[in-house]
């Protein structure tokens, strides 16, 4: 029988799982810059492009930190919202609320970075990876600047356009 | 050709999101609580339990506040993040980082949840139903506090338990 898994087994196994995800995020943030009308929300998803090729970045130098090679799992729910995002881009293609349901499509993809993010420093706390507990954090942090500044922007602008 | 697709249109089809996301997450809770051994953590899957049918019922109101038969949506996110639990409860089965996984899921849940009402809220203020805003904010805080819970539940117990 194998060992009963640890904590550090599931450490890994989520770490795997937000890699495959920000990889997903690296293939389909320029094809909602593509789509976007707004200049301010394309330029935001461009940008947003760069921070997660650095967000990829860091869960390497993470991998290497825990001694384990940087491989991703499959992770279902990343395909779910990405999938639900391109449903949005082709059925309000000529529409007014395109803009506002690109919003929505990448909060909705923030948000499950802020939670993965969140439990991953937890956990690197708690099996005193402090090294590693400061990248995850980084990361997180800009996760959570991201998600503000979408808001701002379906609240001052993007929703506005929507309902004219 | 038929008419631009419009906001209210985009509120629609995401109200019918997390209305079939709700009802998923009423079939999911039962096996989180059975699956969950920390006593807290059965409790709080539990008691999460009435408060999603609640959801599930604060959202047949907006149903019919805006006109329309309260209807779903498959929703491929909620479908994913909650195969991802599946996973967890299957592989981590007798693994004292169960709970810990449990946790990591319940709040990939919980901030999907808390994205839909955020964006669902702007969009129904931007189209002027406070009535609606009234009855989504009240469903998002009691995600946020549901999600706050699990983070102290987490930091405070079960990643513990899960190191030993």
């Amino acid at each position: 029988m194998a060992d009963a898994k640890t904590l550090d087994d599931l450490f890994l196994d989520t770490l795997k799982d937000i890699y495959f995800a920000e990889k997903q995020i690296v293939k389909a943030l320029p094809k909602m810059a593509k789509a976007a009308t707004s200049s301010e929300l394309k330029a935001g998803f461009e940008k947003h492009l760069q921070e997660t090729q650095g967000h990829v970045d860091r869960l390497e130098q993470v991998f290497d930190l825990i001694g384990a090679p940087a491989r991703g799992k499959t992770c279902e729910a990343i395909l779910g919202i990405i999938e639900e995002a391109k449903e949005i881009m082709d059925e309000f293609k000529d529409s007014p609320a395109l803009d506002a349901g690109l919003v929505s499509s990448a909060q909705a993809v923030e948000h499950y970075e802020i939670a993965r993010y969140g439990t991953l420093k937890a956990w690197a706390n708690q099996l005193g990876r402090s090294n590693v507990v400061k990248l995850l954090e980084a990361t997180e942090q800009e996760e959570i600047a991201t998600d503000k500044k979408l808001t701002q922007l379906g609240v001052g602008q993007v929703n506005r356009r929507a309902a004219a």
